[in-house]
């Protein structure tokens, strides 16, 4: 083991073989830190926080590049994050980073994401971690955002991230010098209408396809969606502390008896 | 449609066949509210927050009860809100209720809860929503938890819940006259030591078997876990906002550029 290096883990939602992930070991590599990849064998897009329980998880060792550790995992983020921790890694990594995904993952979506699930499976293991995300379907340009990673992973690693917070982070689709700056945000809060389409198969037996849609813009460059929106890179603290604070004084009020 | 009474939508994660969610339409029929159930149809355990957007959700109308409109979806808990909402009730429900899970949500297993999940969906979609399990995996006993959950109904309809909020509650597996009380709760924190058993298949190929442990045991009776393991009903305030308010400041501080 080679000893000064800083060890990264770094997983994804879209694959191991996507070029999110790809563009980012490969910047990694270059700011010298030591790469784990532990990351889905496949596209797991909008597993949300999902564990894989009740079947085993089938570990291969892959080749990405002679300096890389890199293992293809059946499962979801959260399982790649949690293997890796638990099973596969003989180090505790140092950091974890969770990208980069294409298509952002801003206000409600986070809820449903399994990039920040990663992030979130890492701070929980009390491990520095973020998650990143690229805000396009079409022609995604990963050379901003994954220079961007090794700037805030060195930042990360320099300052202490508070103790159970991570960030989630959306950059735009733009090259850098058409890129406004950074903001620090907050989740927005827009709901989706869903549109469902209802159809029959052959037999006559009903299905549905969702096809979601969003109503409201939130415009506001203090909001995830709204700083990506307006050429900003957003980047949002989080935390998987559920509980609303402020609602416990009033639920004692309602003197709930058995 | 008869008027005056109120509308509830009954999800789970153990499937519409689950003795679970039987018991708790079966007390809400008996306190006379109009029911309907939109749920999965099989186990769906440790989904976390999954919605289905890659293949299309069928849906079957089912007979549960005359007095009940009832569907059986191939989805998540989430996709059965969502659906319902957005596609198969043609009502706003007044409540959503999602349960009775067999086996506790406490502390982190809120994250990966499917249960939760669909009180969270709710909760986005601005109806009052609340989530109800029972702490055991062996002999349960559904019938305490199926009438707290008329009794948290009716003071939910009655009383405003604040926007965003919900209830995530967990009901010790005791006869009434056992339990010691209602406690309001925070979230616990406690770490599960992960363990995964290394295996290979008749062609040598690797897989692994999650088989989680708790350490920490929290105790306390202000924590979910604690007032369960001490004989308390846990009722959780749950919102979804994930920003970390306090470390806005922080992060505004490290002045981060691109």
């Amino acid at each position: 083991m080679i000893s000064g290096k800083q060890n990264i883990l770094i997983t994804n939602d879209d694959g191991i073989d996507a070029p999110g992930i790809r563009a980012l070991y490969k910047a990694l590599l270059k700011c010298d830190y030591r790469i784990f990849v532990v990351a889905p064998a496949s596209e797991m897009s909008a597993v949300g926080h999902a564990i894989t329980l009740s079947d085993p998880l089938r570990v291969k060792e892959v080749n990405l590049d002679k300096k890389i550790k890199a293992y293809r995992v059946n499962g979801t983020p959260a399982d790649c994050v949690k293997i890796a921790y638990w099973a596969l890694l003989d180090i505790k990594p140092d950091l974890i980073i969770s990208g980069i995904n294409t298509g952002s993952n801003t206000g409600i979506n986070m809820l449903y994401s399994g990039t920040v699930s990663a992030a979130t499976e890492g701070s929980i293991l009390g491990i520095p971690s973020f998650a990143i995300s690229l805000a396009t379907y079409s022609d995604p340009d990963f050379s901003f955002a994954a220079d961007f990673s090794c700037r805030i992973a060195e930042i990360i690693l320099k300052n202490r991230m508070p103790e159970s917070v991570f960030l989630n982070i959306n950059v735009p689709n733009l090259p850098k010098e058409k890129i406004k700056g950074v903001k620090v945000t907050r989740q927005g809060r827009a709901i989706f209408v869903e549109k469902y389409e209802k159809r029959y198969d052959p037999r006559g037996n009903t299905y549905y396809w969702l096809s979601g849609q969003k109503i409201d813009k939130e415009n506001e460059t203090d909001i995830d969606e709204g700083a990506v929106q307006n050429g900003y890179v957003s980047v949002t603290p989080v935390h998987f502390d559920l509980t609303h604070h402020n609602s416990i004084d009033m639920l004692e009020k309602w003197n709930i008896k058995i």
